[in-house]
């Protein structure tokens, strides 16, 4: 089953304590397809301006993603700049610049409707909700969403959140968007706000996963060399729908393996700059780590 | 086979968002004992001054603990006050009067002597040291320590290092003590200085393990309710070292199991406040929550 994925592709400028570029292609949309296409096809709706040209546009080929959906319109691409703290543990946006972002109106091409699967990467609730008033009949529709839509556009973000069958956002997110610290407490009130299922990633420290009489945690795979956490969040999402889009059915057991192929594609994200390691990366690796993410985590069956 | 802890038993005021109480008897010793105790039997080794009466000392009665070594000095018995933020991510220590503690030289108990596992709590490593030299023999050797000591005494620190063979410390100290902020790094680091098991406490995150050849990586237990993180990081020790010593050997496995086990014990510590829901807590509702936490984190075997 294919995925449409709505969301930003961009252009970045990216600091690291080791690394730095400029004017690279980024996005939600441009990590979450990169993941998701080692598992299924990926069907990208977004914008760009002109100034995104077919030398950048190469990121998508060669791959399972279609991108008859990425619009080109008058002016310039969505650009932002961030910089790390020496450990990564912060990050400060040095400029965010909408483009031809601001005037977005998502258009889903037609054979894009049948889309079984859609994830609505973190843009403006009102689009999220016009891109799934424009599917016919998906199967489910997972989103992510942000501080700022939660503190400026809450009815909006009501709206789409009684949409969607999956919630993928971070922890201070969900602090945020159910003004309760405590995140056990905080997913019982999510969960009645509409999502069937809420994933919560909390950065390197793993993910929880709340549904209806089922909780799930796990670790962010142990890395020794981590470069960039640009997009991990990002590429977490196109993991799991990915493997979501493999099975049949999302019973409790697929939810559960989908975050863990979920995690790998976010632990190989920050292995190197921007998304340089996921262009590289090669499905039989995705499948060693997660064995390796098994053997990791095992104590129950030895 | 019987565990001998040494440490601090003591005198903690604590306030906590929700509660708050005064002269309750805490320390690393004590809650580190009433973990372990649901395991094996637990030698203490302390001090405490003689305003702690027979009365404070109930709290070890009718327990698998013997309080032989738990020597009362004329003088004030060790107290400790503390305070935590509004969403218990921050604790600020409002007093340390080190009374009987600051002379303290610890004496095994003969019948001690034996003991076959010896879990050295925080303290000055130079006493630490000494008491792993009154020890016959021990099978194996945990440790604790703090930022306090990794800056005072790191030569004094080193040669503890050198003699034992499990280190349980958190995130923060592992990273202070190896002076690298990349925790797998810095895990490297530690085993070099003489540890061959070094365990990674990271508060309600989890958990990481570091031995030669082996990685384990596991999730705190998720709780609606969490009224006071004192002592959680002693009570999982306590968990981890009377779970070892339930078993002949320390396989991978074993220690794997032994680390839940701490984690089971740190997560029942802080539902009350001080050692009240230590207190209370029954065998078979360790073993209880062992189960949960399969359920809680298993995707391999479903």
């Amino acid at each position: 089953m294919s995925i449409l994925v709505v969301g930003s592709v961009a252009f970045d400028d990216l600091k690291t304590p080791s690394e730095e570029a400029k004017n690279i292609v980024g996005g939600a949309a441009t990590y979450f397809a990169l993941s998701a296409s080692h598992f299924t096809d990926v069907n990208i709706v977004a914008v760009v301006g002109n100034d995104f040209t077919e030398r950048e546009k190469k990121i998508f080929d060669g791959r399972s993603i279609d991108v008859a959906g990425l619009e080109t319109a008058d002016g310039k691409t969505f650009r932002w700049g961030g910089e790390y703290n020496a450990d990564l543990t912060k990050r400060t946006t040095l400029f965010t610049e909408l483009g031809v972002f601001e005037n977005f109106q998502p258009v889903i091409p037609d054979h894009y409707k049948q889309s079984k699967l859609v994830f609505l990467a973190n843009i403006h609730p009102d689009l999220q909700v016009d891109v799934m008033n424009q599917v016919q009949n998906p199967g489910l529709i997972g989103a992510d969403t942000m501080n700022y839509w939660i503190e400026r556009t809450p009815k909006e973000l009501a709206q789409m959140l009684a949409g969607i069958d999956v919630l993928v956002i971070n922890d201070e997110e969900a602090r945020q968007l159910a003004e309760v610290h405590n995140l056990v407490r905080a997913a019982a009130k999510i969960l009645q706000m509409g999502p069937k299922t809420l994933v919560i990633k909390r950065g390197e420290y793993g993910v929880l996963c709340f549904r209806e009489g089922e909780r799930f945690a796990t670790v962010s795979y142990p890395l020794e060399t981590v470069i960039d956490p640009t997009g991990a969040g990002d590429s977490f999402a196109g993991g799991f729908m990915g493997y979501l889009a493999t099975q049949g059915e999302v019973t409790d057991p697929v939810v559960r393996r989908a975050i863990i192929f979920g995690s790998v594609l976010g632990s190989f994200c920050v292995e190197d700059l921007g998304t340089r390691r996921l262009e590289q990366l090669q499905r039989d690796e995705v499948h060693e780590r997660y064995q390796s993410f098994k053997e990791l985590t095992d104590f129950a069956s030895l």
